[in-house]
């Protein structure tokens, strides 16, 4: 071998060298491509309570920013009007009746979402995603419930409604056992008054920016389940007072305070370009608290029925150059269509066992042909079918449910009255032109009837519906603890 | 004078000259800060019938751009809910029944507004600009009251509602004379088929592209009063059966494109940063139109009512660097509010006799701690005091009004029933908690019906009100011609 081709060689040799140091340095490093996702979860957040949705009484300039800066969409609905139920069709994709997961969890109930089932957080950390929680869990406070055991690195928060305390207004809750934050899995501080209440939101959002921070470098997926505006409501020293709607206003001009902190956080890391942002709310507004209770934009009734004011909730998405900014679509989306859509974008794979979500990637990122969901069905108390939705059509069946009209709302933060039984007489909608749902147009559509009826009898039979005792063939069961131990 | 000392002078002349010129051709310049209006008002559209405040069945993406690059004000009210005192309202700055206009004008009507009212046309046109309008009148169809004696340039459109014509499905209408555009004073073409009303939104869309293509060099005042989606409703064939929406949907679709244009068409010629643009709406939907009536998107009622759903209408304004982008505000404004804000922006007086309108400039520009308007009466009929606001408070005063709820919505163009004199009962409304104004809340805010009722003797006494026999102190009559002669 020449000098010359030593040298050649040689050359070669450290190209071939660098080559393969930069294809082992590509390959450790995270995919850059795999997006963050942080989803905000506001609690009995009704659709008319941020300024883009026509609240009125203060303004929301964070979260408006981020719906111009992205998309909104006017039609999702929670899977179910009610806390634990609503969380548990978020995190698996399902209906919440076809995991055994109905209305609030009560601090003493021996339920949770069942380990068995598969959390969104379980599906990202498989793709190497931090994962951390900070607020509200709600799905179980039994130990084997808890975030750490579904999924999540990191929790801190109350472990159900923090007016499950022995501090309510009404006496029947004096029983309660004490509200503890929980860190992790242990009971950290507890909620006594309503000062500490009005720390969780300021809490929740220092953690999430402490989050955002230590795990910049890696994928993460950072769930916000904010308590608040739920009652009873506290705000912190620097929001009370100042909005025109009161101490609700208050508490939503800080909530906006804390999506604007998360956005600048994401922004002073340099990674909003490579994060989804999802701000979304459990069902909506508990109308009976009045002025201590948000609205539901004038769709009818609130949060525990079956009419929209109960399911429609705000949806914002924000992602810098995948998701259309001042885009505002009106395809009808639900909680459970969150998790396929999210594990697709992540690389993630689908739980093992039948889920009721859709996946969206398209629309979300722009294509406004896509109509991902075709119906809907409307369940409540523990299994029963009260609607069902097709397009927008929706057809009401008869039965007895909660009604906040007709009733003085409470005020100063104690409920007013509302009936649990009133008699909702079958009624057909159209959402499209009545969204208000006042029309009954039954008469005129003997067709629209007969379709959402078959539909409906595909639900009983594959869900079941308590209102026709009837079993559904295919539903699983909550999670449960002996207790006696 | 020495050689070298001419030099100088005939320097020195040359450069005076130079200076001569340009200051004269400074002074003739037109002020390079004057904006140009662009106003949209759109008939009979509902509150809900843009994507952007909830729209079904179709979408509305060139004015959501519009909101997203723009300011969207959630809380503006039509100063009557209906069309002729609408369009009053907005063009002098006054409560329709101060200057003697109400409900719609037939087309035999000897009443129109009266020359002597000072328009905002005619203001804008004493500083130098352009006037134009393309689309409904309605203030008048005897020659004295048509556009081009009320301040405006050009004017090519239909004199008032396109289903004031003998071919209407209500034979009652029959004798209605044919339905002319209006060329400047002239008829020019008859309207006599949907195919002719079908092209009603393009034709004056074209000519708002053409005025702003001949006047890009001066400032302009252009306004476009689509006479669509009031029934009946007509898209060209390039929209027709484009919704899920049914031929609503398909009008809508091209009004949104008509918008579209205007917005490019503005870009094209190098003026869209110094061009404010307006959209809102003449009054709520005109619910017994059914599918063919737009939405008020949940709130009550509709057009000819003192509802929410008749008054609150879509607001939109877009001035690139000027009004903030992906703003939303809730603060009360009215189509009174325009005249006295657009002169103000444009360097114009204000008109010589009282108006009812305030200047909300600041709130415009970004300024949200301004709240230009602290109350606002609801008038129907001639000069009925149905209801009066202050800040989110409403009394409905207990008199005879149209309802549309309890009764079966038309199809196909085909109005359905409603009553013209449902006994409403009196009732207090807190619009931020219950914007469908569901709750009457008189019992729990006793101080609150005080402050209200004492505005409300104010307004009797300076506009009267018929429900109580009282005639106004400071009502100026409308104009009226001759028809006999």
């Amino acid at each position: 071998m020449t000098k010359k081709h030593t040298l050649y060689f040689s050359a070669t040799l450290i190209f071939l060298a660098l080559v393969c140091l930069s294809i082992s340095a590509w390959i450790r490093k995270p995919d850059p491509k795999k997006p963050n996702i942080v989803l905000f979860f506001i609690d009995d957040l009704g659709y008319g309570d941020l300024s883009c949705t026509g609240a009125m009484g203060y303004t929301t300039p964070n979260l408006d920013r981020m719906a111009a800066e992205g998309s909104r969409f006017t039609n999702f609905l929670a899977a179910q009007a009610v806390c634990s139920a609503s969380r548990a069709s978020l995190l698996t994709g399902c209906y919440p009746n076809r995991i055994g997961i109905s209305g609030a969890l009560g601090p003493n109930s021996p339920i949770g979402l069942n380990p068995a089932e598969e959390t969104l957080a379980e599906l990202l950390k498989e793709q190497g995603y931090a994962t951390g929680i900070f607020g509200k869990w709600h799905l179980g406070n039994k130990q084997a419930f808890l975030p750490l055991q579904q999924g999540f690195d990191e929790y801190y928060g109350v472990p159900y409604s923090h007016d499950m305390w022995p501090h309510h207004p009404d006496q029947a809750r004096a029983q309660y056992p004490p509200l503890f934050l929980i860190e992790g899995n242990q009971p950290a501080k507890e909620v006594k008054t309503l000062d500490d209440a009005s720390e969780l939101t300021p809490t929740f959002t220092e953690r999430a920016l402490s989050f955002i921070r230590n795990h910049k470098k890696e994928p993460f997926f950072l769930y916000i389940p904010h308590p608040l505006p739920h009652v009873p409501l506290a705000a912190s020293a620097r929001f009370r007072g100042k909005s025109q709607r009161g101490l609700f206003g208050d508490v939503l001009m800080e909530l906006d305070w804390s999506v604007g902190q998360v956005m600048q956080e994401l922004k002073q890391q340099g990674i909003d370009k490579n994060t989804l942002v999802i701000f979304i709310s459990d069902n909506g507004p508990w109308l009976n608290y009045g002025d201590h209770a948000g609205s539901a934009g004038g769709f009818r009734e609130g949060k525990g029925t079956s009419f929209e004011g109960g399911h429609r909730v705000p949806c914002l998405v924000r992602w810098p150059g995948v998701v259309p900014a001042g885009r505002v679509s009106n395809k009808l989306l639900t909680t459970m269509d969150i998790l396929p859509t999210v594990a697709k974008l992540c690389g993630a794979r689908l739980p093992k066992q039948t889920i009721d979500g859709v996946d969206w990637l398209a629309l979300l990122k722009g294509d406004d042909s896509m109509t991902p969901r075709d119906h809907f069905f409307y369940y409540y108390r523990k299994n029963s079918l009260e609607a069902v939705r097709q397009g927008d059509w929706k057809l009401v069946f008869a039965h007895p449910g909660r009604t906040y009209e007709g009733f003085l709302p409470g005020q100063g933060g104690k409920p007013g009255p509302n009936t649990e039984n009133h008699a909702f007489p079958m009624a057909l909608y159209n959402l499209q032109r009545d969204p208000g749902e006042r029309y009954d147009v039954r008469e005129q559509n003997p067709d629209i009837i007969r379709k959402l009826e078959k539909l409906a009898e595909e639900a009983r039979t594959d869900l079941g519906d308590d209102i026709q005792n009837r079993t559904g063939r295919n539903v699983r069961a909550a999670g449960i603890v002996d207790t006696t131990k």
